[in-house]
């Protein structure tokens, strides 16, 4: 068995919606990034490099490269799968907290955990989905962003 | 195997003591919450939930829902614990890091971690209850709130 | 099979370098602290010790106590390894997110894995060593200091 750590986190911008765990999810500003700024997709994939040692999403998909692009963060989470795959691993279990005031994440969380099931190829009842605010402290709190760790 | 994460964040508020890990300890301010406000079992909650792939305990005990007004916070970790146990789990190990500049946790440690091992009927080996601060940065270092984060 | 997580953050001061996971990076500043201020090592130390339920680092290396200061955090992680050997324990992977917008870390990726390994004495395939910024946001963001989360 071996473990990794994510965490990601990307600013709020212009925009009416924003992508998190691979569901688009409505709300009163975007994620501005390079790719999709999907960062709950993108702190599970750095789990997954974790527990591999092997390496960190900038690495792999570096944000200088215009190849990634706008890029659906679901290829990310894939490339880190099929790593591991190559290796002989199999993932146990994996679990994502969100770090926000908004959008709420619980209408969304079934949705989320099938997509990131369905992206690796595992059983959906080995995603977790949570959330947390931050009770309106820091930059989570006042709104400026979102946060989120994953293990794997 | 499998591995869960939590994050939780409560804000100080009036008061002369807060709840951490299920042990009252003198402080210059309370915790403001629905419930204790006892960040250190809220994150821990959520790790097990997590690791069971159960949601987060925002689902399980609504901040809306009257019931939860003032609860004692060691009923939602028992809730947590006995989700575990009626799917045929067993906790191998808990560890928790309270991220605050004040109050000190380390006189408190032995007690927290008998707490929490009491709560789910474990060794108490088996229960890590860590701190740091952030040296002044941040909500946490501003002495605005505390932090904790658990993994299970 | 037993997991800890670990939390830290030091603050840039004056300087021309930080140590970071054992390894000098040369930066615009220095990080503070009464030892070395090797927050990557921080961390990992913490997430050892909270596997083992043994305290946390300012438990077995108070910050208070002049024989620490200054001192090089190899010694603080490399203990806790020599506590878990000690209980019959053995690492099967380490991971650390380092939390900055700047230095860069990912040149740095391999020493800082070669070295932690080197420090426990395990291969450093069982090593992760990763990076993120927090897109300008909270102090992190601001560049006041790094943070580190670590799994074990
Ligand atoms: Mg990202
Ligand atoms: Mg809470
Ligand atoms: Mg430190």
């Amino acid at each position: 068995t071996r473990i990794g750590n994510g965490f990601d986190v990307h600013r709020f911008g212009p925009g009416d919606s924003v992508m998190l765990c691979g569901v688009p999810v409505a709300h009163s500003h975007g994620l501005v990034g390079h790719s999709d700024a999907d960062v709950g997709l993108h702190a599970l994939t750095d789990a997954l490099l974790g527990a591999l040692g092997a390496g960190d999403i900038g690495q792999h998909f570096p944000p200088t490269d215009p190849r990634w692009k706008g890029a659906d963060s679901a290829a990310f989470l894939a490339h880190a799968g099929s790593l591991l795959a190559a290796r002989g691993g199999r993932i146990l279990n994996l679990d994502v907290t969100l770090i926000c005031e908004r959008p709420k994440v619980g209408p969304h969380r079934e949705a989320m955990r099938a997509r990131i099931a369905g992206i690796l190829g595992i059983a959906v009842e080995r995603v977790g989905v949570k959330a947390t605010t931050t009770e309106g402290l820091g930059f989570t709190g006042r709104r400026e962003g979102i946060a989120a760790q994953a293990t794997a």
